[in-house]
């Protein structure tokens, strides 16, 4: 088992050296922009430990994991873009629509969404692109519910946003290593448990969502409980969590 | 052999009841808005036509040629946005962001995208959606091309835009047959004469590419040889090609 770190020095290294479809020409450019902007990678990390957690190779599963981590990038060139959030800056840096134009930044959303696909679809089973396909549509309907003011319910939001792709790395984690269908409910439980936490946490962060409602103190033991469950159901699975339980660390202390 | 009227009232009906993912909620009108803008259905119909020519039924066939107008209603969406062409109007309609904001078309046009995928992977066989990734991102490179300027070479740019997905319509009408890959070059070639086709009569009704630089009696020229090898192409292909010369003659006489 490879710790964390390596895992997403893999990330890294697969990302950077990804080829692009010739036809997309210059618009190579802000893709890589986009995707090598130093982002913390925790999709494509969870889906390689729950892969490697249940005995799948890095290289079998490291197509896969790109692909989630190109949805994630997906939607954050469209949601900076002004028709969306309207965000100058991503990660310290200028977002792609101020580097690039508006035009081109979505140009280079929809190619990093179909690049995925892609990607996805190099395996052998169509399960791993299905998996993603449902997943990308949850977050753009919890986007829509998003902007048009529709968050009544904030667990539904944010299972839908970004715990669907949370989900979703597990889901395709545990299809890359062929794990049987009767094991996998516990495996899925743990990922909605790692959307949640990483949605309250960033609330927290942020001053919005679950810290605007329920204040900051009552936000953070709810960040504490489902990290606790989360942990507690990673008790329950037979073999070797340790990276997964680095990253539940990671995501229940994070300040950033 | 259903007639190209058939073949688009069956396209129409599916389209009218697709089920969209129930997560997308209320953005569904959007989508559905977009898809019910009264278009000629020119991919769908090829690809059902050179499916139904080769053995398949039309249920089999309807997912996958519905996906293909799914990807073409995405990229209208998306390029009508003002970051891309700023078109107000579609078919005489209001477009999609003058009828519901930049933002929700921006997140209508995703969902579009995600929405084909999830069609063409509900085939057992991973090859039609491979073959909607392929050209989807073939379209993406050519717009791109178009709004940076780049079109020295116009064959090259309107083989990547409009014409990738004539093609595909094709390769995806032969995977749903399950025709052989001997036979598949020849139909091939043939849904390059198509979208070629497109394009040049496209350039000489909107009088720009094509027609603005060999003028409008050479394009009409190049126009007719392309419909004329098209339909050479199909003498030799031993089926029932009926709809398929039904559908080149509509295309080479479209006056809009």
């Amino acid at each position: 088992m490879r710790t964390a770190d390596e895992l997403r020095d893999a990330v890294e290294a697969y990302l950077g050296s990804l080829a692009l479809a010739p036809e997309l020409g210059a618009l190579e450019q802000p893709l890589r922009y986009s995707l090598e902007s130093g982002g913390k990678r925790v999709r494509p990390l969870l889906c390689l430990a729950v892969a490697e957690a249940n005995g799948a190779s890095l290289e079998d599963a490291m197509p896969a994991a790109a692909a989630l981590e190109l949805v994630h990038t997906f939607s954050l060139v469209h949601d900076d873009l002004p028709a969306l959030d309207d965000d100058d800056e991503r990660r310290g840096r200028p977002s792609a629509h101020v580097a690039f134009g508006d035009g081109v930044a979505l140009l280079a959303g929809d190619a990093l969404l179909a690049e995925a696909f892609r990607l996805a679809l190099t395996y052998e089973s169509p399960e791993v692109a299905r998996h993603l396909a449902a997943a990308t549509l949850g977050m753009i309907g919890g986007q829509y519910r998003d902007i048009t003011g529709d968050t009544a319910d904030l667990e539904e939001l944010h299972g839908l946003k970004p715990g669907r792709l949370f989900v979703a790395a597990v889901q395709i984690g545990l299809e890359v290593a062929a794990v049987g269908a009767g094991e996998r409910p516990r495996w899925v439980a743990f990922g909605e448990d790692v959307g949640l936490l990483f949605q309250v946490v960033d609330d927290l962060l942020d001053g919005d969502g679950y810290a605007d409602r329920l204040g900051t103190e009552a936000t953070r033991a709810l960040a504490d409980d489902v990290a606790a469950r989360a942990s507690s159901r990673l008790d329950e699975l037979a073999c070797d969590t340790t990276v997964l339980r680095d990253l539940l660390d990671a995501l229940t202390f994070r300040t950033g």
